[in-house]
């Protein structure tokens, strides 16, 4: 059985995630899509938050799996015995740094293998980051998270 | 009538942001160089000092305006009935986020056209940061800003 | 009045062209779509049909007029009075080449100025070339050129 | 069961494809590695020769069939039931055309997924044209090509 | 004597600086491997530290020296008499930022040179933040650093 | 002694090319400018007329020398006791080729460094190609070649 990871910030999840969720669920046999604990970084959404939200929009997907992890993701894909890691390109994204970071994985354990898929060209400018930014200054959400989101969105950027 | 908006911190205006203002002004019938409120960042200079140093870069320039805004960017082009957001391009340049930002803008308001201008080679390597930069460590900035601009840097620093 | 020049191929004329068009006949005065006759080069169209289908293409729309030009690209501007020349830009795109020819383009005449627009993301891989390749191969072309150019491609590759 | 083909030209197989191959059969159940036919090119190598280097290469790897097409790769993976189209990456290489590529081929079939995996960095530089250039020139290629590879190339050139 | 400076904040030295350095002291007579000290950042290890740790590292080449540097850089080399400055390119590097450095570097003194040399592409992924955040997990970094760096590292995040 | 070469078609030499001739020679004791013979290339200049117009240019730089070269430039340069093979970088320029032939070449003899130096950014549009095609449409290139080179390429495009 092919097991892959999704591993990500999802702060919160956005239409480009679920696409690549999509995408990763139909390519392997099972998908963990899993919130990376960061104590460096304050985030917006608390881990309990972010899980709640990645299991409203996986739900339904039978093969996909909702979980977090801290330290290294590559000792976690081990323990997880998922195979694969899967990063998101973007036509407009870091390269530099996802290249960096997957051969940074590969000489801590060469038999987990990063593979990159590519978002669907609407979604190409978006992320995390920018979704919030929008929201902060009240401008439309609409197309880059589901409606759910958007509402936790506002509550929380309200509050 | 084409109406353009520039854009940007001009924490200081430098050469190169001249070099795009003088471009856009004889490209466009109207340009408002504004300058862009951002309440998560500490600039150098404040609000005030910033739009009195592009007024005094801006004098004599008659189909240019000064101003401000906070909030969305596309919000404030609609609100001033410019149809064109003027960015300039160096050839050494973070395209990444340049085009993350005008294909966001363009899902807020398909109407408003981003619109990439190139600085001229000379200001290839220029930015506000790296000119507050060499001025802090007591560079020469001569040629990276105007003889005003370089008094004002000067008397800020030592502050 | 604001006049502007778009050049290239068109060989044939695809939805990433019309795109630009759309744009940049919204940005400026008057707009005229120039096909650039290189000597240098075999093209799958002949002059006379590339012209026809931009004519086609274009029909409609007021303030654009379709022409041809050889020689340099900035010598023609600047008989047309024209002051500026489009470049679409694909976010996955030859930025180096296009940057190259707009720095050339300006030390020839620094009162033409080059503009970039971006075209829209569902046709950021799309090129008169892969169109060409696709439909030699026999690949549905439908989403890529108008039913028009679509049916003259096919009759092309028959002969 | 997940099948994926990996298409190319392989004029000749050299490591960095070996590398690829191997990542890939194991991230995918069957992997078929398959010689893509451009009349429009002429290759050093006849297809036949291509062929038979990639079947001694893969000799031995149970879930590697080797192949040929012509056509679209879109409709060849169609009729292979594979879901899946590796691309190899080098941190030295051409995303612009990949991505293009990659692009294109989901407009003409959308369930058919691009997946790009990472060459190892020893062979980030290494392509078949530069194997033919270096061996062209009685360069060493020892280590870029397997030795019976290498004797081929040397038959070839000495024609 | 053609001598030249390797500026970096060496937080720690890794196999890619060792790498750079020795190519670097090959090329030119005298290399200067210098610490720049930045008064806005917080190393990991104080700058007696990483000067310690570079004079272990370059123990026994004899035509390397460790020092440091507050200010310009250019100025640095200016009061060395150096007229070389060595950057190290990763083939996944920023080369944005390297050239706007270089060519501001340049407009403040231009007859002091900035060369770039190639990492050895096994290093091609490192980076002093690397490691320090690998380490942080808990994550292998012998092949990253030397074994007395390694060991300098786990003590430094173990205070 | 340290000694550099510094290879290209020169077809015809540029005042970019020139710049990198003068950056060279003042970093390194001795250079040797020298022209890549591709036999399946058809340049514009022959050998011969292509060394003599390197010569006029380089007259009175009493430590360059031009010369010549077929075969691997890595063998040259060990033939010459050359250690270091210089590239000039613009900032539009084509790094991946440049990086794959630098890794490439240090495969071949890993004692040989190349060394990246950059273009004056008033250069960096400028290539020997653009020259010719300029020159081809009867553009002015007098900013872009020396007169006497000039003259050379009118008369030869004349022919």
């Amino acid at each position: 059985m092919r097991k892959a990871i999704y591993p990500g910030s999802f702060d919160p999840v956005t239409y480009g995630h679920i696409d690549i969720i999509e995408r990763a669920r139909r390519t392997f046999d099972h998908l963990i899509v899993s919130v990376a604990v960061n104590p460096h970084k304050t985030p917006l959404f608390t881990l309990a938050e972010r899980m709640e939200m990645l299991q409203e929009v996986c739900c339904g997907m039978d093969n996909v799996t909702v979980d977090s992890f801290t330290g290294l993701l590559v000792r976690y894909a081990e323990q997880k015995d998922a195979q694969v890691i899967i990063r998101g390109l973007r036509a407009v994204s870091d390269f530099e740094y996802e290249f960096q970071m997957a051969l940074m994985n590969r000489t801590i354990d060469p038999a987990i293998e990063t593979v990159f898929m590519m978002t669907n060209s609407d979604y190409s400018f978006l992320s995390s980051s920018i979704v919030q930014e929008v929201a902060r200054l009240g401008g439309p959400i609409q197309g880059l998270v589901t409606p759910t989101i958007e509402r936790r969105l506002r509550e929380k950027l309200n509050q």
